[in-house]
């Protein structure tokens, strides 16, 4: 019998990385395994337990990474009987921006003795949303002083990217700063980390670290008039060879491949976004193809042939999900993060009861309550900013609110404005991108929503008026990974490997997709909520808002407590 | 020994009728008794289990009340041992405005057979808001056509009043206002039970049914513009003998004493408001006085000798709460119903398992937990308007709002929120006094919150920036009725009853009050939430608002459903 070949691919999640194994010949899933990181997500203090965080910090540990990446690769070895040398390939993606400080040699700093109790020593998670103060001061300086920020970033800096991250460590601890040689992606730092060389995906780059095909990194002049400390950045700290999605990175090393247990001739590929690695996870490569990746947080991203600028974007990229077409990037900081929120908050309650009575959830059972109400029967109307709003408003600074609320409300109708108000965001994001030219040819969903509530995803098409094609096979984005392993691959094995994603995805993507169909009556009922929706959210939306001012309180409040 | 002899007082709330005895010479508690309402409040559907009711409706059943006050005044002449001959005088107080509609004998119409499945037919209690649409139909018109609407009643018009309830029966159910002979308040609906006759507060008429002593009641115009078939409402349907507080009504007839267990020689004093009796319970009884009445609503009363009229009051009114003094009454629709509903929102929770253990009901656990925050620290912000809006605003299409949620927000801050919502709502009612030329000279708080959660006074001391002065003795309100009924007595017995109210709080009203004094770095701390709350107030609480949008759209739906 002759030998199957395999392409292993690691998805980077926020509290877990979960890897698959699929067959090369015919995109068979051969096993997968999930991997929780040991400390998840660090938000009240370091693993020293005295060093407390304030508001908005969200770290993580490299370690855990690491760690889970090799519990997960020892699963799938030990379950699927494969030997190491028939996987041939390995693919990575990583949530996005997470920023980890490193020595030259790769070491995180916060692995030394002597920074571990500091906490910008430490990965910055893409939902450390702490920067935003240094995000609008970038902001203001490169609206008025350059031209890439309107044309490739929406005319906006998200406090998620690198340089507001960056340039928080250098004004809150500038011995950090200095002493890092490397500040570079987390997807990045674990290519690094198996192969031993520094790479840096050109997609991710142009998406959160203001590069462009067209201009590089910023110049040396923007960055000195950041901060003079931070004149020459791009050569000392943001070094590295630029990569294309799915070209070849390395081979791992022999230590990586001894942690791992795999053969230190797997082809290693460039680093990928876990949500831009989606395309290539449910094989959507074509112009007007738009995903919603509906997760923690639901990021909308959109392939065009066109480069067309506008507000209310993340960021417009070339190769940022799959070579030679721009992505268009937008995005909701808070979906599934908003429901658990809500799940913890009415936790235990008799509800909770009458859940496990029937086997399921409190947010199942909460899902099957809220499923049946009519809309706007409730008198709800929600804006699920409870972790600010990316787009179209880009500011951390908002917050959730809840109106028309009656002494007969009920804990569905809240969870149904909930869902509603983060359907609401997506159409306002979606028409945005319609509204200057893009149009969208296919919309598709995947992510741990869609998986779990399916009535959420028809409500997603009765609300947008648009259908909506979900993947019915799991492990999208860790599948996706090992799609870009097969790519790079393919430069040295063409005939294992593949040389298009397109190739790649026809052979290595299954076909199944649940289709939502729009229900139209339902669309027209939702437009009249929607239009209220929007006057609230230019109401709370706008530059002086309510929320901005009890934001600021708020965080005087909680910096009194602690001094 | 020498016969002490005593005074009774019956205090008909929303759910319940309490009763107090005391004793003439000295006030002392003899005894007190408390009897719920066999069925409530009935909002879901008439006691046929057949009759439906829409959104708003809240009625309730008359002899509900009658059984009631029996069983308390049984349980009170079983428990005190005091002989029914030593009970002289009879007060009693009612929610209001709650209309009874009666055929001239006093038989509640919905006794009768032909129209008991009729919802017209039952009484509908003070919060029945459902005549919102009839209430804005009559404010619209007197705007225009009457000077009174503007000098007594804040020119604006409550659909918890007399008219637009009735203006209701006759647009809805004809057959039932033509068939009433009588629409009475539900106070003077029991001293018609307790004397065989019809007699009207004039206090409370001028509180909710357009009276003033100036003009008596609307004219015939008036009433044949609002619709003619209602031309000769006045004299056909509103007839009574007026009295003033602590009037004489009449002796009980045999009847109501045989029912009662009472001597048919106690003299009964006429109705009065469950509300504003209060000042008769407390003996506040000077100019300058303000009363904040918390239970299930918040009202809020003060005493003046000065006729100043302004929007933003209910009303202002002679002898609305003591003879002779005008009384000034604004309001908020749902206290502690706010504080109920959220707390069975919550029900079963994790949270209740822990205040089970400590001993706690849910509420006041979470108002431990509430008690220590810093203000602003949750950054949230919320409108307790979950029932409307009654002042300033009088608009029962408004709703409770909550914004600044984060995904650390926790049930207690919420809750905080909501507490601290309902005292700026007051804050607001109280500057709109003052900035009018009434000046609070001393201000009291009585309730059921007041006696619940001493932290909510403390806190409405600090964010009024205030002294408030709460009675640290129970039945304020059924002791006031108790007082009325002592001034009755005084126009026969001048040795045992009293002339004059002050006297007659001299003796009988006990000094106990704590005093809540305000901590004025807190006042300080809340002023610039105030400011940001009254941002909030006035967006959502404008004429054209997004709550009264979602409120369209949520009758509507309710409508579809029920056809």
């Amino acid at each position: 019998m002759q030998d199957s070949f395999y392409a292993l691919g690691f998805d980077f999640g926020t509290l877990s990385c979960r890897g698959v194994l699929i067959d090369l010949k015919n995109g068979e899933l051969k096993s997968s395994a999930t991997s929780a990181y040991k400390h998840g997500v660090i938000s009240r203090c370091l693993e020293d337990s005295q060093t407390q965080l304030p508001i908005d910090w969200h770290l993580q540990d490299p370690q855990d990474w690491i760690d889970s990446m090799a519990q997960v690769c020892h699963t799938i070895l030990s379950e699927s009987e494969v030997s190491p040398k028939q996987i041939l390939s390995l693919g990575t993606d990583f949530t996005n921006c997470t920023v980890v400080p490193c020595t030259a040699t790769g070491t995180p700093i916060c692995q030394l003795d002597r920074f571990k109790n500091r906490p910008h020593a430490w990965p910055k998670l893409w939902k450390h949303h702490s920067a935003q103060k240094y995000a609008e001061e970038i902001e203001k300086f490169a609206r008025e002083n350059t031209t890439w920020l309107k044309k490739y970033f929406g005319n906006s800096v998200s406090s998620e990217w690198l340089f507001p991250k960056v340039l928080q460590v250098l004004r809150e601890d500038p011995e950090i700063y200095s002493y890092a040689d490397l500040f570079i992606e987390a997807v990045d730092y674990i290519v690094l980390y198996l192969t031993g060389r520094i790479t840096r995906n050109i997609g991710l780059l142009g998406l959160n670290s203001f590069w462009t095909e067209e201009h590089g990194f910023p110049s040396q002049d923007f960055c000195k008039a950041l901060d003079p400390r931070m004149q020459n950045i791009v050569q000392d700290k943001l070094q590295g060879d630029l990569l294309e999605v799915g070209d070849y990175a390395g081979h791992l090393t022999e230590a990586a491949a001894a942690t791992l247990g795999l053969s230190p001739h797997t082809v290693v590929a460039s680093g990928h976004g876990d949500s831009e690695v989606t395309a290539c996870g449910i094989g959507a490569n074509e112009v007007g193809s738009t995903i919603l990746v509906m997760g923690t947080s639901t990021c909308h991203q959109m392939l065009s042939d066109q480069l067309i600028s506008f507000e209310g974007l993340c960021s417009v990229t070339k190769g940022g999900m799959l070579p030679h077409l721009y992505s268009y990037e937008a995005g909701q900081p808070a979906t599934g993060d908003v429901f658990s929120w809500f799940e913890q908050l009415c936790a235990g309650g008799s509800y909770e009861t009458i859940a496990k009575n029937c086997g399921m959830s409190l947010l199942e059972y909460l899902g099957k309550q809220a499923e049946n109400l009519a809309p706007g029967a409730s008198g709800l109307l929600a804006l699920d900013w409870l972790a600010g709003n990316r787009s179209v408003l880009l500011d951390y600074n908002l917050s959730g609110a809840i109106i028309g609320l009656n002494l007969h409300t009920r804990v569905e109708e809240i969870y149904r404005a909930l869902v509603e108000a983060n359907i609401f965001g997506s159409k306002k994001i979606l028409e945005n991108f319609e509204s200057h030219g893009l149009t969208i040819k296919k919309l598709y969903a995947v992510g741990g929503i869609v998986e779990k509530a399916p009535w959420i995803m028809q409500l997603c098409a009765d609300i947008l008026g648009k259908s909506i094609h979900a993947p019915t096979f799991g492990h999208v984005s860790a599948r996706g990974a090992a799609v870009c392993g097969s790519v790079a691959l393919g430069h040295f094995d063409p005939e294992r490997g593949f040389s298009t994603f397109s190739e790649a995805c026809k052979t290595l993507i299954p076909r199944k997709m649940r289709l939502y169909e729009p229900n139209l009556e339902r669309t027209e009922e939702y437009a009249e909520l929607y239009s209220l929706y929007s006057e609230m959210h230019d109401i709370m939306g706008c530059q002086n808002s309510i929320m901005r001012k009890l934001r600021n309180i708020r965080q005087r409040k909680m910096f009194e407590e602690e001094t």
